[in-house]
């Protein structure tokens, strides 16, 4: 019982994620310059912010480290348009299967304590008097911000 | 343990939630018609959208009866801006309000065991097949669709 409870999680990720995956896939260097909207983000943006944003997702669930570092400035400390893209099209595509891979095939061999323990980025007293910080919450929480860049994805044409 | 897992579940389901509902607290009548970029839908049609949606887990988990099928006409089976609305937004974010708060308390409730049960869309046979298709699955992936179209609203100015 508990496993598929943790099969069914982890086949939510993988449902978005594949979704995004399909998108990225038909975007070429060009179409990726397109905007979700005048004057928003970038699609590019979103993909880099995205691998960015997984890829710090592995030292916080303690499964790794980091991969691809060097896309924080560009894609999470700063707005978009304003540092230059730190990567060609098919190598931030590249890095955003790889860091994917990774978080899936580690978590695919997560128990359901291993879930529970606590993440990286929260101190022991604080876990202790909340356990709700634990790993599962961190990977809910990245799989709705995955879906909530989906859905601005899907405005672009 | 178990019960900590499921904690974890339904507190992602509220962070979403209550990040949609302070959103949606905030606009009258006049900015819900915003559209959240040119040409897509009005603010109004996702909150139509995500209490219709969210109206129809009630059946599809097995925790009630439907309490607004009015909305479906207007915000699921056509697009924004064919169908007039059917509710003041005053009254729809009552509905909204309504059909999120007999979700909550009604997870809230469920052992694990419950959340492993199918939901109502599926057969016994496909079920037996695919276990994954339960009502964990079901919630996670409107949890999902609410994140989704948060992301959307984002954008609104």
């Amino acid at each position: 019982m508990d496993e598929l409870f943790v099969t069914t999680v982890v086949a939510s990720w993988k449902q978005v994620f594949n979704r995004l995956d399909e998108r990225f896939a038909l975007l070429d260097q060009e179409q990726l310059q397109k905007q979700v909207a005048p004057n928003k983000n970038r699609l590019v943006y979103l993909l880099g912010h995205l691998t960015a944003v997984h890829d710090r997702m592995l030292p916080l669930l303690g499964i790794g480290e980091r991969l691809h570092p060097e896309l924080d400035e560009a894609y999470i400390s700063n707005p978009d348009r304003t540092i230059a893209d730190p990567l060609s099209a098919a190598d931030l595509k590249k890095a955003w299967n790889e860091v994917n891979t990774a978080i899936t095939s580690a978590v695919e061999g997560f128990l359901v304590d291993d879930w529970l323990k606590k993440h990286n980025a929260v101190s022991d007293e604080e876990f202790s008097k909340n356990p709700t910080r634990n790993r599962l919450a961190v990977f809910l929480s990245r799989t709705n911000h995955a879906s909530f860049h989906t859905g601005q994805m899907a405005l672009a044409k």
